[in-house]
């Protein structure tokens, strides 16, 4: 049903959108299909203030192109000032088998048969683009994993602040059988080391063999497995209903001074950090009202 | 039994020692309670070396007001220059259903409704000073954790050195209810990230959902799961009979290398630092001595 | 059968080749033993591109002294510049029951005596070197762990890139009993603390006590737990069939970038270093053909 609902409202907001949306940061000549034919990504509003991001290009397996990358991030940017958009979910419809199989290969090939250095500079710049996006977004971001997770798309799932998958879900980093994405996801890897287990990331690199769904939770890549996509969007709605009756004005600034602080070696250089933030909450009207209005109920 | 115990020994060391710690460090007038009725914090000598640092103010449900903080903060400077005291352990008498409520909300909204703001800052920083202080203090300190813990309460057993709880013990970072306490548990959660998972961390803070004893363990935020209170007493004097046969020099020198090198990004520059621990060790007359013995009885 | 080969080997190429290895770097007359009898180390080149680095030391448990050290290090210094070396093993024969027993406590107490500082600070950085070496080795290291793991040795484990270990095998850092190795565990214990947990690695320092294979594995400090000795040799042998069929010059790369990035602090620091790599690897002839070669067998 819910699936059914995400894909009906893809195709009706298709189009249009989506070339207005990617052309401005598309400043170069990659696209190897038809503009018309894209139906890279879309989003819609959900009845708990949660948007989903939809990853929608079936054709190449959702593949991270210059235009899909494009478009992700200019939804996130037009979110970021979107009043009542509370949490964003990356997801994919229901009928899909590959969440994303990560670089776009094709892309790539045309740039070694023409030699075109900056545009590589290009591709993997953008990629870098979305991942910081994710991470500087003001609304937390729920990866919700269905199907093969290749490569740069585990970047994906990384960056966000929670994820959830399906039971069949699964992970891999196939780029050096080919010598390719030899460091693209080492930055993944590195990046997530803290969650995962630098020995296992590394085995993900040099191996290429596929991580299952349980094996991500037990290292904490994943918040929680589903038996379904059913009801991944079942438990979904639950989490964003929970996450959208705090404050927003708390979550905004906890995400910010989290990853803030996560870059601080110790803690004596961590806390002042904290203290900071902390007394701006507490100069917020918003925080001081819910406080007095604590203690009024409970008085 | 042992519980007992403890309770006798607050009762007795009580009032006056209390009064007298925590007074010189509370610059501001913040207590809403005589000062008469406070039982915010006492400590015993144990059998095995071990120091209990009880927290035992009943009332606020062991909430961290500045009186409770500042009392520890003085246990701890005062146990530093202690050399019998090998191990201390942080604890609430068995009674107690909550090992702490986390920050003062009391405290907090005097501050809102008198509008000051350097007495929040003393709260937030007064509380930076007991989690660094638990790391820079000569002894190992472990958590010993029973029953609810709150928010700021979770940095105390993320800073401990080690941590047990009972297996009802659960933990929970319910402050984006109010928008308040939405930096300081990401401190802690940032603090924590290599042990309980960023991912789960950032759920704790989004959700205010609470984890359970298990999952604490799971992610290593606990060292062990006890079955009951009484078992946990018993679990904690063989820890620490086993600590306290340890070299005391060797330990204090090992926890103050061990976060220093936490610090460093890499191998290269961590391992100069470990390096000069080593030399300074073996130039200490109770190592040599300590080698030479072991050398005699193995001949 | 494999352990019988390898034993076989070690027989025949000892002597002469490692006498004139480790002397170069040998700077102090430390040796306790005649030289003829030091077997201390030896490699052997397998069918599968991978090179095992036995540690062959029975007479001292593979104590950690200074000719073993020297001459894994030399090794390594060769291994490096061998284009039929595609991988890197690090492992013990059948009939050793202990990996590696740490530091050589003879070495030290001889320091001891003569108050020889030099000579102190020799065998730490001489030790350091050999860690740093194992990030630094251009093959990926797999540390093949059967038996008991002592300290120091523990190091060499989550200095690898990869790990496994047999079922019976086990973890200590018992230094503490004697004041020594207080710093140098806990070096090794800060370095991996992201990979098995700060608490678990203060639980070790501290009490000294035995970690089992499946704690181990739990926390990521290894990547596979296998029944028996043999049985790991099949497994080794498996997997380095597969990193082996990767591109070597991704591999080298890909390993570089990795660490490199793990010394950064956060995803704004870390991505720019990984698209230099990526860049840098769409240059390389070898993943430019291997790119074509895809899309050929793909047509």
């Amino acid at each position: 049903m819910k699936g059914y609902k995400v894909k009906q409202l893809l195709r009706s907001t298709n189009g249009s959108l989506l070339r207005s949306v990617w052309q401005p940061r598309l400043n170069f000549s990659t696209t190897s299909r038809p503009l018309s034919s894209l139906v890279s990504f879309t989003k819609f509003q959900d009845v708990d203030h949660s948007y989903q991001l939809t990853l929608n290009d079936l054709a190449t397996r959702n593949c991270l192109s210059v235009e899909l990358v494009s478009s992700a991030i200019s939804h996130l940017q037009k979110a970021s000032q979107m009043d009542d958009c509370r949490i964003i979910v990356i997801n994919t419809p229901a009928n899909h088998t590959v969440f994303s199989s990560g670089h776009n290969l094709k892309q790539m090939r045309q740039c070694v048969e023409q030699q075109n250095e900056a545009e590589w500079k290009h591709i993997f710049e953008i990629c870098s683009d979305l991942l910081i996006s994710i991470q500087n977004q003001p609304q937390p971001i729920i990866s919700s994993l269905h199907g093969i997770v290749t490569a740069a798309a585990c970047q994906i799932a990384a960056a966000s602040d929670m994820a959830v998958c399906t039971k069949d879900t699964t992970f891999m980093i196939p780029g050096l059988a080919l010598g390719i994405n030899a460091s693209r996801p080492a930055a993944e890897l590195a990046k997530s080391m803290d969650k995962s287990g630098v020995k296992l990331g590394m085995e993900m690199l040099l191996t290429g063999n596929t991580i299952s769904a349980e094996k991500a939770y037990q290292h904490g890549f994943v918040n929680h497995v589903c038996q379904s996509y059913d009801e991944m969007q079942v438990y979904l709605t639950r989490l964003c209903t929970t996450i959208a009756s705090k404050s927003k004005f708390g979550i905004q600034r906890g995400k910010k001074c989290f990853y803030e602080q996560s870059s601080q070696p110790n803690l004596k250089t961590a806390y002042p950090i904290a203290s900071e933030y902390m007394v701006e909450a507490m100069l917020h009207t918003d925080t001081q009202q819910k406080i007095q209005a604590f203690f009024n109920k409970n008085k």
